[in-house]
């Protein structure tokens, strides 16, 4: 039933526009620079194009959804920070003094604070209730919830992100909050790509040797003893995921429904984004990675869903801290495509314009 | 007589406030977050509170310095751009279609263009005349320019510097023009560092692979036959150097002068930062590094003047067009700073606190 509706969704995603983007490498070559120089500037605005947006995407409304949810693993001591600190911070959100909330505030954008599953009674305003359950279960000691309770996150991450480009937002950022969810994220990455726990497991905020050590050993055995089905993401999901997660997966998913770009940004933002490519392949033409996490496991995620992050800046927060900095380059990326002259109107020597076309390095780059 | 100039205004030069970055690093320790996990942000805005911002570095008025000048060495058929669209952009960035100048609109960055050699008469209000000649010789048969002219392009550089931070810019960009200037930077490289010209140089904007070669025989046999001396970075400027460069190297010691920070912008601005760090270390202080350049030299210099940049958008444009796009990372820093709240204020279990200062990691990362 809740497959059903989540199924609907997929069924509704299409493509980027080939002509459009066919049109924007055209454009791209005309702009008065040697070809493919200004780099991924020049990649984000042809697929910007592609999403429906021209010469001129509108990047003027933007928000950071933000699923916030614990996890039941946190009893294995595998992580530095306490489970309270997920509703201290859910409130944050809401008050503008968490990372994310400054460096949003900065860059004009909004946030979406979901409840997903926080361990404690919210009941404020701002923070949008959509609770599965107080918590995931352990998964060192079952699965972190039924696969009904994983269906219901990724339908509501969807449609959060639906009802946000409804709303008019048109960049999307992916962030989250859950104490502990470093390791369901590395649970999770490793059942679905077959990468080993000890690559996938980083030191999360702050872990001792011994600690991360444990952490390591908890993702094997939960691995072990729930056996998630690598082809079935929400089984997945179910077995070794949390609430997070899964609902950070539906607002990929609901962002491609939408034809909004959505930007990955952090470990736990990139292993929802696998999840979602999983489920619907073509997803992935709407994700824009922000920063190369710290968190190792990043690396081999990126890697298997084929993105390269913009970003250097040694992060690992997570909240989604690093989306509207992506912002900012895609804004970037939109003035070049929007205000840069043509050779043409730059007046440059004709000679040099054709010679650029028959050396056939048209291509971007 | 001009080295003299110089040299009082390097005298100028104080490192950053070691008092301030002190209660810096105490306060990003304060702020709600895992210490460390916001990565170059905290050492971003660690920094400005060197350079003198407290908790509040004013971003408001930023601007990219261009300097635009001509290669005597594009004779040699090193380059795949005509010299004449050295011209054509100096006066393209007055009407706002170049890549900088798209993206500086976008970001509220003016630019301030100076002609310190171009090869070609201009005339018009918006680029400041300070040409020392019209282009360069060509190094590959003698001396770029006299040591006196390579004094009086720094010279310029550092005026043009110190001028913007008295009007008011507290966040300058260094950025250039000038067709064949890669190869210059290449061969400045390889002297002041020993890298080797096949590493030093690289294809530019679109070379062809014997036109390539030709330009690390080129780097190699100026190198050769001007015996640059690599103690003295102005003899190495006049030798085999370009005015671009040393203007460049002047706004990054002016800068330090005047205690605002500098945005490394490209394999030329870079080669120009380590001349100016040669000359003046502690100018090194204030060098903020934006992308990390498609040129394959901007790696080794990069290492030569251990700086690490933060974005990673494989530009190779120039320009100083990656410059805006920092200032909107530098922009994150000062949001952190500023805007955060502290473990206090976000009502954080003051077990956990503790727990972070116990472990000690309680630096900087």
């Amino acid at each position: 039933m809740l497959i059903g509706e989540i199924n609907k969704y997929i069924d509704r995603i299409k493509g980027l526009d080939e002509e459009a983007m066919a049109w924007a490498r055209a454009r791209q070559a005309e702009l008065a620079k040697p070809p493919g120089s200004l780099g991924k500037l020049e990649d984000i605005s042809v697929r910007l194009a592609g999403i429906g947006g021209g010469a001129s995407y509108d990047t003027s409304k933007r928000c950071v959804i933000i699923m916030s949810s614990d996890n039941g693993v946190y009893e294995e001591g595998i992580a530095a920070t306490p489970q309270s600190v997920t509703y201290s911070q859910t409130i944050n959100f809401t008050r503008g003094i968490t990372g994310v909330a400054a460096i949003a505030t900065q860059f004009q954008t909004d946030l979406i604070i979901v409840d997903v599953g926080v361990n404690a009674d919210i009941d404020h305003p701002l923070v949008r209730d959509r609770k599965i359950r107080k918590s995931t279960w352990n998964i060192a000691k079952g699965p972190a919830m039924t696969y009904e309770e994983a269906a219901r996150a990724i339908l509501t991450g969807v449609e959060t992100a639906v009802e946000a480009a409804e709303n008019g937002y048109t960049l999307i950022g992916a962030g989250e909050m859950g104490i502990a969810n470093t390791t369901t994220s590395a649970a999770v990455l490793c059942a679905l790509t077959g990468v080993a726990p000890g690559k996938a497991a980083g030191k999360g905020a702050g872990l001792t040797e011994g600690a991360y050590r444990r952490k390591i050993e908890v993702v094997r055995s939960a691995l072990e003893l729930n056996k998630p089905n690598p082809e079935d993401p929400i089984d997945v999901l179910a077995k070794v995921g949390g609430f997070d997660i899964a609902a950070l997966a539906g607002v990929f998913i609901g962002g491609a429904v939408m034809r909004a770009p959505v930007v990955i940004d952090g470990f736990i933002s990139i292993v929802a984004a696998l999840v979602a490519a999983r489920l619907a392949p073509t997803a992935k033409e709407y994700m824009f990675a922000s920063h190369a996490s710290f968190a190792q496991g990043f690396v081999h995620a990126a890697e298997a869903l084929g993105v390269e992050p913009c970003l250097n800046l040694g992060m690992r927060l997570g909240e989604g801290s690093g989306c509207p900095i992506m912002f900012a380059v895609i804004d970037a990326a939109c003035a070049v495509m929007r205000d840069m002259g043509t050779f043409a109107q730059a007046e440059i020597n004709d000679d040099y314009v054709a010679g650029i076309r028959d050396a056939g390095n048209f291509e971007v780059k």
